[in-house]
Formats: C-alpha cells, sequence, structure tokens
C-alpha cells in the first residue's frame, strides 16, 4: 500500500540527520497521496539508523492508523489537521533543529533579512502564542495544528508563500509540495535563523529586506516568471539576456 | 566478572565521542549492579581510541577496586557517592561538554524554556555551589558528589526527575536508569544548554515554561500515562483517539 | 572547447561543499580564459554531488552562452560585469557562507583585526549599499556586479588588493587570479567573518590592527619582497637571515 | 638526520587537521633535541594533506637551517626564541584556531573559569602587547618571540606552568615538553577559550576560580603528588582511599 509514498517519506526522513537536523529522534516527516487521501508517517521514537521503509505508517484524515504495525508519530494529530486545513500541502516536518528552536523558545519571529531568506520565504517566519493550559491539556498534538493554523489566518499569511511556523516553547514545523521540499524548507529555515541570530547581535538596526527584494527574489524561484534552476522556461533567456 | 556489564559501559564510553560530548580523555560513564553492589567505570585517563570492554575496572560500593589492572577514573568517589545515595539510578556520566560547562561556569542553571527540556527534565538543571577550600584540599572527588546530594536535597528535587546538574566551576554530571540512559541525558543537557545559551541572547523576557507544559511533556515520555515510542501501551490508543 | 578551464572551474566548485562554503546549491565559481575572453561557470541549480566538468557553461564577455546544454548560474550577469571591470581577475566565487552573509546582513564591513586578515586582505572587507528598487527590478544580477564596482570606486580600493565584498542584504562574492585563489579568499572571509564576530563581542575596543600590520602581512605573501611558502625568492634567505 | 623527531613532529603537525585547529596552512608545529641543539619544524605554506616527514626542516638554534630541501615555517623566528629562552620546554605550536584567535584580536586573556583550565593551565593564559611598528618592521618574527618572553617576564609567569600565549592582534602559540604535548595544550586552549567565550556572554559576575581550585586540579595532573591516569604512582592508592 502507497509503497513509492513510503519509499520517498522514508528518504525524505533520512535526510534530517544527514541535513543535521535532528538529535536522537526528535523529528518526523510526513507526505500525502492526495487522491486517496492517506499520508505515511515516520513510527514513534525510532532510531533513524535503525529505520526502514516498511515502518512507515499509513494514517487517514481523521487521524487513523490504517496500515502499519508500528505506533506514528507522537505529532500525528499535528500533520493530520495540517494536511485538513491546508489543502495544497503535500509533505510536512518537524524537527527540534537547534536555531529555529532557539528562536521559537525566545518568542522571536525569524525576520526576512535577506536573500537567503527571500529566496524561500515570503516574508518572516512567524512565531507562534504559546498554548495554553486547556490546548495543552486536551488534545494537545491537535491543538499544536489548530495554533498553527490560527497564526496564519490572525497574520492572514499565505502557507504556500511560507511554508513555516515556529511553535512557542517548541520548535519548527515546515511543510511543502511534497516532503523532500518540506526537509528542504526545514534547513533553508535553520541556515537563515543560524545568519539571523548572527546579524541581530552585530547590530541593532532595523534590518530587514523591503518589498521589492522579497518579490524579486522569491519569484526568481517560484511560479511562471521563475528562471533559477534547470526547469525554469525563462532561465536560458535570463542568462542570455544580459 | 561482570562481564555483560563491563560491555555495556564499554559501549556507553564509547557513546560520547560519537556524540561530541568529549574531547580527549575528559569524560567517563559507569553502570552498576545494584543486586552485586559493584559497579563498572571507565579507566583513569585512556584515549577512546585505545579503550577495550576489558578495561573495565570494577568497584564496590565502598570505592574500592575489587577487579582490574587499570586505575579506575578519578571521578570513581564521585560515582561512589552517588550510587549510595541516589538507590534507583543505574548509570552515571561525566562529561566536560562545551555548552554545559559554559552553563557551569557563570554559575547559571540551565532554565526550562521549552519541550526539548521537558520531555527529559522535569524543571531547570540545577547548578551546585563552588566547593569550597576545604572541601576541594580533603576527599576532593568524594565531596563533589556530597554538594550534588546536597543540592538535591536543598532545593526538594528528585533525582529522577532531574538526573543532571551542573558543578559550578566544573561541568556537568548526569545519571539514569541503565549507563546507557545516562548517555542519553549528557546529550540532551548539551542539546538543550547550546538552545537555552541562544535563547538567552534574543530575549530579555522571561521564556520559562509553565507548569503544565512541564508535566505533558515530561509525562508524554515517562511514568504510566506515557504514549511516546514503541514501548508506551497507551501509544497506539493515543494515535488512534485523535 | 576550454576542456582545462572546465576541470579547473569544476573542481574550484567542488571545494566549497569540502570548504563548509555552501548548502545545497548556493554558491557558484567561475575561471575565465583571458586570451579568448570567455569565461566558464557552474550550471544553476545543480546539486554538487551531480556536478561533472562537462556541465559546465562557457559564457563570453557580453553574457551570452557559447557552450553547453544547461543554464549557466543565475549569477552570471553578475561574473560578466566583474570580468569586464576588474580586468587583472581570473576567477570568481560567490556564496551564501553563514558567517559572511551574518555580517552582509546587518551592513558591518569584515575589519581587519588580525594578521589572519592582513595576510589576504588589505584593509577591511567593504560592504555595498543595498539595491536600490530600480536596480533590483531591472537586470538584477548585473546592478549586483555594478554595485560591487561602483563601492570600489567610491572607497578608492584596489581588487587586487581587497579581492572580496559583502553585498548588503545578500552575500560575499570574492575573487583571484584564478578560481582556485578565489575559492581561498572566500575561505579566508569566512575564517575571519567568524573570529571578528566573536571579537567585537568580546570587547567595545577599537581593535583595528594598523596600517603597518596591514603592510607586513600583506607583503610577506603578496608580491616581490613575499618570503612565505616555497616559491617565494627571498623565502629561505629570510630564514637563514633570523 | 633525527630522523624520530622527524615522524614525531610530523605526526604532532598531522594531528593540528585532525583536532579542527587548522584551516588551509595556518599552523605549525616544531619539536627539539636539547642534546644536539637542534629543532625540526614544518616548511613553509605546504599543505597538510601533501606533508611527509621527510619533508621536515632541521634548523639549529641561532635559526639556521642545518638540513632539509625546503623553507622551513615562516614563523622558525619565534620558534628560535622559545628554544633559547624557555629551555625546559620540547617543543612548540602555533595555530589561527578560531576561538583563541578571537581573544587574541580582543585583547582579552583566556581567564581561568573552571576545572578544564586548570587542569592544564596553572592561571589565566596571558595576551601580550601588540608589537609595536619597529618590532613588526624590523626581524618581526624574532620579536614574536621576543614579546612573548618579555609578557612572561613581566608577568613574572612560568612558562612551564602555563605554556600558552595569546599574540594581541595575531593568536596562540603553545609549547611543552614534546611536540605532542604542545599540540595538546594547543586544544586545551582552543577547548577552553570556546567555554570561557560563552560564559562571558552569560554572566557578567567576575567568574574566576580561586587560587585553591588551581592548586588542586593543576597538582591533579602534574609533578609528585599526581594521580590522573595511568602513569601516576599515587593514581591507585588515591582511588582505593576514598
Amino acid at each position: 500500500m502507497l509503497e513509492d509514498l513510503k519509499q520517498e517519506v522514508y528518504e525524505a526522513n533520512m535526510r534530517l540527520p544527514k541535513l543535521n537536523l535532528v538529535t536522537f529522534t526528535w523529528g518526523n516527516v510526513s507526505g500525502i497521496d492526495r487522491e486517496k487521501g492517506l499520508f505515511v508517517i515516520k513510527p514513534s521514537g525510532v532510531d533513524y539508523e535503525d529505520l526502514k521503509p516498511s515502518d512507515m505508517v499509513v494514517v487517514n484524515l481523521k487521524g487513523e492508523v490504517v496500515e502499519g504495525t508500528m505506533n506514528p508519530s507522537s505529532d500525528t494529530p499535528t500533520h493530520t489537521v495540517l494536511y485538513n486545513k491546508f489543502p495544497k500541502i503535500g509533505g510536512i516536518v518537524h524537527t527540534h533543529s537547534p536555531w529555529a528552536v532557539s528562536f521559537a523558545q525566545a518568542g522571536v519571529a525569524v525576520p526576512a533579512l535577506g536573500t537567503t531568506h527571500a529566496d524561500t520565504f515570503y516574508g518572516d517566519v512567524p512565531v507562534s502564542d504559546a498554548l495554553t493550559k486547556e490546548e495543552i491539556e486536551s488534545a494537545y498534538e491537535a491543538n499544536t495544528g489548530e495554533v498553527i493554523v490560527r497564526t496564519f489566518e490572525e497574520k492572514h499569511l499565505d502557507p504556500e508563500a511560507i511554508p513555516a511556523i515556529l511553535i512557542r516553547q517548541h520548535g519548527p514545523f515546515t511543510w511543502g509540495a511534497t516532503a523532500d521540499k518540506a526537509v528542504y524548507n526545514a534547513k533553508v529555515l535553520e541556515a537563515v535563523a543560524e545568519m539571523d541570530y548572527h546579524t541581530l547581535q552585530l547590530t541593532r538596526d532595523d534590518c530587514k529586506v523591503p518589498q521589492y527584494l522579497l518579490d524579486k527574489h522569491y519569484y526568481r524561484k517560484h511560479g511562471e516568471g521563475a528562471y533559477y534552476g534547470q526547469d525554469n522556461a525563462k532561465s536560458q533567456g535570463h542568462a542570455k539576456r544580459s
């Protein structure tokens, strides 16, 4: 069942330790088959060096295990909420990567200070409110999903344009069109958080990039006018134009 | 004698360099057989790349060497005190891991600022007082054990719920149900100290997590209601419940 | 066509991940054949582990692709401007290396605080102005080259003596007599930025080195009086003189 | 000639990149044969991956090359001065290791804040004055040695008890009974500088360790009363005593 997706999600999970995004088992990746309405996720608490594609657990959009002998990630209810509320995303990643967690613990959004950020995130990566006592004590992991959705609604943010958030007192969630792109976004967030931390220590000036730089860099890589890489129609023309 | 425990303690020691917790020989792990009242510990000053299971030294609860041709770790008296005073622990680790030492030198406890911390430590990881001139000049290593015990008594802390301390002007000791779990706790402490350091530079606000988050995360992984991982009875039910 | 140069530029590109200067595809190296007026550059958005010498793209000094099936780096117009305006340079590197980017985002030049800096850079590594809305919206990458040239002109800097710049809100460009030397300079810049960051946090005193130290160290490695290494005529004599 | 010493100095040099103490060729190790009055040193500007034992250069205590086809390290005159003025040392290391350089550039001594420091350095690692214009312009490298000696004399420090210094605006020199021990001391200095940096950011309190802790830890590893490791007479007795 969903063997290709299991392989893909397995490989996406295995990139987390390779990209220095996880310590021990502190991370998980899922990917969804939108037609079937089923997603595949890492089992809970399994060491990355022991993980196999067949360990992946299949879950439906009610959060029920449909196939698999292992317990799915304890964060499965968070993934379930996000797949339901963000209908265009195809993969989700959660880690405790150290730079992103440092911002999450401080309650500080990762600001858009440069082109590295603008290439992937079309604005600051927001930080959610801390979950309340009631949210934590009842359906904690599902409520973590709800607080993500609420943050994007309240701030009028587009989850496709800013595919990441910091959960206050916890850490980052990222997502993307596929499990693999969600992992890519998790690494970009970590890299940008590291650089932003140092920038914020070097100066007290406001260093946020202007809107036109966000526009230029984000759309250089995304959408119809994109010309970065080998797959974009305008790439060759652009290079020759200059 | 205690060949299985020697192998286990050897392997736990070898995880220290793998987890980037030691430079040179600056660390040691021990594990105890409570029935026999004997513990096994790394020999003093031996390079990790030269270490063999048969080098492990067997020590009784008076701190006397019972078996082994090498000198045990110079910190053996500290381990002896902890095994006597904390009767439920099964393994102990000492390192000079850099982030934990940075806090120890500053005399700053590692605060509970997020879920990474709360998953393992049920509150701030305390810092002891500096040892006095008298404590240092007489039975120094044993007194290091005594100051750990005293700190937990004075602060009314449970060594099972907070299996770690920073010795002022020195560095961390961690412990756990086994030598392997004590190593795990040493790595969590180092990871949390790194993230907390950066959080404390990012903001002057009080970022401590509330008691109900500590409760939720600590008991998600520990005790009867635990549902994280593959070995907890409630895991599967929890995943399906949402 | 230009097979030797392709191999050389390929190898220079492959040093970027080895020297921890790139994440994903965030970097590119080019090298020029001045006699033919053609330069060779990395293709756009190709993973370093997939890169082959034959993937290198040949471009002329108008920025037109002359040979190659892949799109050249999206930064090709920046390289084109620099090769035209800095006629003595033979190779160019662009990365998003984290320490250099941290300074670029803060708008802080990398100051000359020690001999590590003075051995390679004959003064502070400057930071450019941010590109204006007009510069970003029209011929962005070419204008990035123009802002580099303008910064050197306005500050009366010699691009051979200071072979590096930080683009505000973006990151570093370095260059050198060859592609390989440009990579060397990219690593020196990153190393110096890391050390300078920490120096600036340790003290508020002015720590800039005096002109005579810049003279001594820069000319110990560059020009007729150089005596560092195995290739300089005075080396042997110097060692014996002391 | 001195084949054993060449091998030993070669191996000590090769530990520098393994211990992350050098970038490119920015470091050198020498070792001396006191009976013959000759020392062996790394050739200048040779990559570590190309280095061979036979490349080592033999130099006498006047700083003259006695054997070897390559130019010796450009820092050879500094080594020469130290071997002449510190008659008990057997090996010398110079690196640009990043944490030690950060302190050297700031003009801040590496303070004795914990037992990691006290195990190796019997007090703060001092920082020298910056070399004057005259000192830099004439016999620069020899004057670097003279400023080291002067600093130890003026501060009444014992180069055996504190086998390290930071040259202002430059970086660290360390030494020891052998080339290998000098490398060990270079790594300890780097580790301690890293931890001290973070400690100094965590608190403004004075965290220097008291004299009795320095005494305890330094003499636990050095001199007649030493009991750390496998080679000290008192070790076994100490472990059994407690």
